[in-house]
């Protein structure tokens, strides 16, 4: 991310200088951590840098931003007493996999720092009482222009999961264009391409654990690896967990990487229960259709990637089955999620779909 | 459609000048007229004008391109005997609803033509021989040439539809995500926004005719009326057919318009032999998913507008139910059609996918 990006923009105010924040934190990726967006601008509200958060272990984006108004640019560098600092989110004290933010905002000369959303992690958070009391000219915009910027929403799901204690569940599903996941005899493989399996590989690698159901083991028998274009698996695997009450045959080949867990229960939230010592993180719904429906059912589907293949099945089964649901008024209703990529994406012949639940 | 959208651009060959012609052609919509687009360049590869056909009773390609070659635009306005027209078929030697093409390249004084296609369409076709007894250069561009511009299978399913004697089929589908048209009680009111119903209102007022299944006269009655954003009737109005056994009701709504057919059959291909006394034209699936499947089964759905809405219905039926199709190599594979809008586009909350039969 390079100022350079931004030459010739400007912002009129606190309202268009966070869309630009929020514009910017939409580029990166849902799961263990918020999604945040960072700009800097000069007092004529010309843009200078800007950063985001791209996923946990990751810079954070006023890091970013920093480092990009430091950078060679020197059309863009001016004295930073006279710059703002624009924060969808409020800055962290804390250490983590990286420094606090507090530190690095002082060591900048920044002085003026403007931010959406309050730090919702409790005692970790609090920057701005720790950028005060050094002086700076630290203020939360005001919460119409934060509602009005979309920076109120950005992290509404993942502050859900985070207040419950759970960690942000993404789910995906795989179906032909009638919804269908796999052929009446039950074959499943291949309904989407090469494209569509490569991004799926790319979001088992960001979660900690990844849930099957005892159906699918029995079936498919998958790995649940996190493998790269060539097969090869990526340096960060998900555990495998697998969900219900059958047994997971010894030979299973999800035995084979470091760690596994059966929980022998249908109710996603057994399951959660069993996951979340300490830090919440990010899991990952593979399938099939009785565990995603359990979870889509328990409203505990935060993020949903639907690949869609070009294909007519015509029978077979759905990647959703809610009997619960009976009447169009009981539907549950997504919106599309410009996070990442945007919420529309062509993935070869497929089209990947990324909704937020509400 | 002016020159001025291609100031600067330039065309390295028969090939790049006929892929320019090809992304042109697309912007049209598919139907009851090939898609046709041309271009018109300078001996330098200068592109200086362009122009596509946009469907039944509007100007050809070719005819659009010189009126902008003929236009305003003085920077590209240059000797007609210097420059070159391109187009993706045939010129046209036939008084339809507009003029014969090959009377507008004559009068505009250009002297070189290349085509890609042969005009399919017998002895109305021809406009080849006629500027070539007339003393211009015409020639077929050369078919490698063709093929990788794409301008070979610009209208393969067009042509398919006119070699057999039958219309262009177009179908639609509303969907929530998980490939449900109603809910389990039935209620399928309104699965889709406003910006889907809307597309399909125009959608419906291009076709010269409205399939639907007696099941849905039967539970929705609708009017099948081609409709504006406020209600009122569009001035092209289809004709509706109802395809199916059952009796369609005295007060049934659309015998409310000026002509309406019932076809006492299941059977698309009884229906297409009751459609198709002189111009084949254009029809539309309405559905529901009985009729749908069928003319999807028999291989007559040439276009498929896929709506998708944001929700997950969880129960109800399918807008595709083929149970002859068992296995996943027996799905039917489409393809994403760029024709119009480009494969893929938003509407409202709604993703509009748009297919290709292969």
């Amino acid at each position: 991310m390079s100022a350079f990006e931004f030459d010739g923009t400007t912002v009129a105010g606190p309202e268009e200088a966070l869309a630009l924040a929020v514009a910017q934190a939409l580029r990166g990726i849902r799961g263990a951590n918020p999604l945040v967006g960072a700009i800097i601008t000069a007092s004529d509200g010309r843009v200078l840098a800007s950063g985001y958060h791209r996923g946990r272990g990751t810079a954070h984006a006023e890091v970013e931003a920093l480092a990009g108004f430091n950078g060679p640019n020197e059309s863009t560098r001016i004295n930073p007493a006279d710059a703002t600092l624009w924060i969808t989110l409020e800055p962290c004290d804390h250490t983590g996999t990286t420094g606090p933010c507090t530190e690095a905002i002082l060591a900048s000369g920044i002085r003026r720092v403007r931010y959406a959303v309050a730090d919702p992690t409790g005692p970790d958070g609090g920057g701005a009482a720790r950028l005060r009391s050094a002086g700076l000219d630290v203020q939360q915009v005001d919460a119409g222009q934060v509602r009005r910027a979309g920076a109120d929403d950005l992290n509404r799901r993942w502050t859900l999961a985070r207040d419950s204690g759970r960690p942000f569940v993404t789910a995906h599903l795989a179906q032909s264009l009638d919804g269908r996941v796999a052929a009446a005899d039950g074959t499943s493989q291949w309904i989407t391409g090469p494209e569509s399996r490569r991004h799926a590989h790319r979001v088992r690698s960001r979660v900690d654990a990844i849930i099957v159901g005892t159906g699918t083991v029995l079936a498919d028998d998958p790995r649940l690896t996190a493998r790269d274009e060539d097969g090869h698996d990526l340096p960060l695997q998900p555990v495998p967990v697998v969900q219900g009450r059958r047994a997971v045959p010894a030979g299973a080949a999800l035995r084979g990487g470091a760690s596994w867990l059966h929980v022998e229960s249908h109710d996603p939230q057994v399951v959660l229960d069993q996951l979340t010592a300490g830090d919440p993180g990010h899991v990952l719904i593979e399938g099939g259709p009785t565990v995603l429906s359990a979870w889509m059912g328990a409203g505990l589907v935060d993020e949903l990637f639907l690949y869609q293949a070009p294909l007519v099945l015509g029978s077979g089964p759905t990647g959703l089955d809610l009997p619960q649901l009976t009447t169009l008024p009981h539907a549950l209703r997504l919106t599309l999620d410009a996070a990442e990529n945007g919420a529309i994406s062509r993935l070869g012949d497929d089209v990947l779909l990324h909704y937020a639940a509400p």
